[in-house]
């Protein structure tokens, strides 16, 4: 058991990019003593591992940790498999995009409900958001819930009657409001990474949807965008 | 879109133990295409994914994946941790066991999801049973019903409205009844381990609960046991 005057833990789920940096600064607010998860699932932006290592280190993460997943076993989408990324504003905006990596936050919530019982943690952060992402079934509250319950039921903690909250702060926020609330907490933005398909370099390609929203987020918050960009062209 | 003739694709996960086993030979006999799907997640009897790969080939698998799966990261288990594997009978039979691995069913069952989506298969098999794994909250059909649910919604394939059946044909079958069903349906089952505590060679220990188990139900079922354990003598 943790000392009576410890922080509570709780899991952050951390990709390396500017939603999942503002949860575990929320989570610090929040009081709890962050541990942060990360996946190497086989993305095609790797290189936003180093990223979130980077966020956690400046964050304070009470933990962090990489667990490796072979996704790229599975395949099925342009992040995991030889699909090409596409440009931003070229799929239909109702349709689910290529990006969608079939039942990855279901995989990485599990993966996080383990570690939860783990260390113990009854709260697990993730910074899903449905206005931007709102193509993505697996960002959505109804699902979350429906995980909380499926957790609940299928782990150790949940039968003993502790039940894992799922937190989800940033759901109904645009992107500049997340940058907005993330600059209040302190976080550094230019640790951070939403490139879908960065160069050889590891440079943001400027073009992907992902760049697209970051781009067009830092400047509807009015907030100077700190992203090397391989083309500075507007999308 | 496959051939109307073709038999429709299915997911089974398979283990390289027996229970995992009978459900390839359920899911061939139900006319299903079987994508058998492996985990190497760290655990102490890896062994194991040697004989799943033998299995799939001897029961005609459609195909076979084995998906990285860094759970010694998260640690807890005592199959994914430096935690020893306790005897048979050593444990209160009430309790949840060192052996439970967290939200391990949870995270297989997303993968298999996620493998479902690719190959456009409508159902996963997975081989629980609550008879004999009373103690793993994973196990029991309310959790996979919730796990249904929640799949439907943060999914691709689910919010489509094609919901995703996780089928547990075996989930109130005793060991017994399971072999005979195995060797039934052509189940070899010298093809097979059970073991959650091998010595270096491979051989089953033949102390531990899911030892005991497999000897108990081979003796039950009236069927000769083909496991090479490491001693004869009854745990």
């Amino acid at each position: 058991m943790n000392h009576p005057s410890a922080k509570p833990p709780a899991i952050v789920l951390l990709s390396g990019g500017l939603d999942s940096a503002t949860c575990l600064a929320i989570a610090r607010r929040d009081g709890y003593a962050a541990h942060a998860l990360a996946f190497d699932y086989g993305q095609r932006h790797r290189v936003e591992l180093a990223c979130a290592k980077r966020v956690a280190d400046h964050l304070g993460a009470a933990s962090f940790r990489t667990v490796v997943l072979g996704l790229r076993e599975i395949g099925g989408s342009a992040l995991t498999a030889d699909i090409a990324v596409p440009d931003a504003g070229s799929s239909s905006p109702s349709a689910i995009p290529v990006t969608y990596v079939p039942a990855r936050n279901l995989t990485f919530l599990s993966i996080a409900a383990g570690l939860a019982e783990v260390v113990g943690a009854q709260a697990v952060y993730i910074g899903v958001n449905a206005v931007d992402y709102s193509g993505y079934p697996d960002c959505r509250r109804p699902f979350i819930d429906a995980f909380e319950h499926a957790a609940a039921l299928g782990t150790k903690s949940g039968v003993e009657g502790q039940r894992l909250k799922v937190l989800t702060p940033l759901v109904s926020l645009a992107k500049a409001d997340i940058i907005r609330l993330g600059v209040e907490l302190g976080v550094d933005f230019a640790l951070t990474t939403s490139c879908y398909n960065p160069t050889p370099a590891g440079l943001s390609c400027g073009h992907c949807d992902s760049c697209d929203l970051r781009r067009r987020g830092f400047a509807q918050a009015n907030v100077p965008d700190p992203t090397h960009y391989a083309t500075r062209d507007p999308a």
